[in-house]
């Protein structure tokens, strides 16, 4: 049988993500397996942890990777922090706020959500209104929305919640690394992530973490979680202390591609990534202006790992990607939902927010358009 | 800061899993990352489809690897197929066993259990009998059980839970690869394994698969599936048809590395393959008998892959197992439970299911004892 492996084309990564691997990432994957109880394995455990406080600004004890995609992360915030019949605000202005909705509304939720127009962010008054016409147990905010290119005010919207003694969640699967998440200054009660976006790493993985609030939150269940893969109780048991007891397997070298991906963003320094990713953000969007295409959201609301780019009228938005990735081997991502068809999104993630790669897109996709 | 994995030791991983990763398995993790849409991608999850079918045998068309370890193969095995106040008979002689029960409770199910002792068979009268006494929903059953080394008689029980019109679930995290499945030949409904033990690729996947009974009651359901990660219905848009429609971010470099084990499984040959983790259990057994070492199951219902030893009166397990690790670089498993202290537990799998690996975990064995 062939092995299509030995054929695969390399491909730069520009969509909402898988963002392009980072060399350093590449060769950790491949690394020699442990077993999931090796005391070498463990260490590496615990710096990965150390190293995802570090990234994500916390010294919340309870701050590990599930074993799953960004969407693992973002079950895993909820099933093991509501209970039937709880109260939870959804602030939706994407895909994933939508889904989130789903998620919580399966574990028997009971959902309210505060819709904002696709394209725009979260407005701050809108969630003080409702914050104050109905008690709330958690209040879940997309940070980045991979899905319209929009910055939300977590940093505005966290201390509301706080007051109306909400725990709040926060998505950062495609902040984390490219923008500042400082969760113990916004006082987040429950994060997850992905890997595949600003930590230069394959998808997998899910860097989660939980303040003392939500954990005790987690204790005080009447019920058990209704997930025993995802049982956060369970799994803390693996991930501290000195017990180490056996739940699932961790995946290991997945495990140690997290753990390049976060070293080399800790090495480059938090300031200079972000500030990376801004700069080839402004590169990227001065040089689409000059070749007069428009952007969809509003400067101050835009996220700089991903542009959505309006598609001008008369194009064919399909054939541009499919050219971009035929002719140039650049993948680059479609609108969802109501964008379906009327957007481009272009992620400059991790690795790929570079000059050279953005000058690189800009001319591909002068020469399609 | 310093990179651990720099410094990593080669660890001959003898214990019940992760095994050691075979070659080709560490080069295909490093493959170039491409997106969760692209053409190729797909290409490659159809190969990974058709490659699990071949080493499952069975031609169910929802076949595929769910986005977590083997445990997370196991919450998609209940959490889809069962609904609140279902009636499900766990046949439990290990550590799997147990879990499933939880699983299932936790779900909402009305869980019986036939209980044998640990380190024996399930007895296939006394299934014959409990079925004969209530109707059961879903009856589960742990194909190779890792915790104590025991062979379950699949074969025997299908027919039996099949006729009594309950879906059959199989646990075959350790058995695929190792012996045969024979999914369509049994009339398993519902499958999963894992890709850390006879597939020699690191932990991270659940290789998956339903028959069409279970696909019918799936769609049967009067309630959604409390799992939005996990939920079949959804996921199978993804990974069937002409449509392909995102769920969520597959973990692509992982799916290169089943890719790539489960094709050296079938480039073998499935009965060679067997053959072989058959001649390295007798070559092992043979060695520790010569030793005066006591195997714990009687022959017959002995796993090939893992093999559970008695620890003999006096000797101190933990010394045994720290002393194989640290001065001859092999890791070997303990016991689980109520055989905890009392057995080791030696894994043969996949990549190290081989004449040399046998002569080296006995030579270092008899140093040590």
């Amino acid at each position: 049988m062939n092995n299509a492996l030995d054929h695969l084309p390399e491909i730069l990564l520009l969509g909402p993500g898988p963002s392009s691997t980072a060399p350093e990432v590449y060769q950790a994957l491949s690394r020699p397996t442990l077993g999931h109880l090796d005391p070498t394995f463990i260490g590496i455990m615990d710096e990965t942890k150390k190293l995802i406080q570090q990234v994500a600004r916390t010294a919340n004890a309870v701050t590990f990777p599930v074993s799953g995609t960004g969407s693992a992360g973002m079950e895993t915030g909820f099933v093991n922090f509501i209970e039937p019949g709880d109260s939870v605000l959804i602030l939706q202005n994407g895909v994933f706020g939508t889904r989130m909705k789903d998620v919580a509304q399966r574990l028997g939720g009971q959902v309210d959500s505060v819709d904002f127009e696709w394209g725009t962010p979260v407005i701050v008054s809108a969630v003080k209104e409702a914050l104050e016409k109905k008690k709330y147990d958690l209040v879940a905010v997309v940070h980045a929305e991979t899905s319209t290119g929009v910055a939300n005010p977590v940093s505005e919207i966290a201390p509301l919640v706080k007051a109306a003694g909400a725990l709040l969640l926060v998505d950062g699967v495609t902040s984390l690394g490219g923008m500042p998440v400082t969760l113990d200054a916004w006082g987040a009660d429950i994060f997850y992530s992905g890997t595949q976006k600003c930590l230069a790493c394959p998808p997998g993985l899910a860097p989660f973490s939980a303040s003392e609030a939500a954990v005790a939150r987690l204790k005080a269940r009447k019920t058990k979680v209704p997930n025993w893969y995802l049982d956060l109780s369970m799994i803390v048991n693996y991930w501290e202390g000195a017990k180490r007891a056996y739940h699932h397997t961790a995946p290991i070298n997945m495990i140690y591609g997290l753990y390049a991906a976060l070293l080399r963003v800790v090495t480059e320094g938090l300031e200079s990534t972000h500030a990376r990713h801004t700069a080839a953000h402004e590169q990227l969007v001065a040089g689409l202006q000059k070749m007069g295409l428009q952007m969809l959201v509003q400067p101050g609301s835009r996220l700089p790992m991903l542009n959505a780019v309006v598609v001008p009228d008369g194009v064919d938005e399909a054939a541009v990607r499919s050219r971009l990735l035929t002719e140039h081997h650049i993948e680059i991502g479609a609108g969802l939902g109501p964008l379906a068809g009327k957007i481009w999104r272009i992620g400059l993630m991790g690795y790929n927010a570079r000059p050279d790669v953005v000058d690189r897109v800009l001319g591909a996709l002068k020469s399609v358009l």
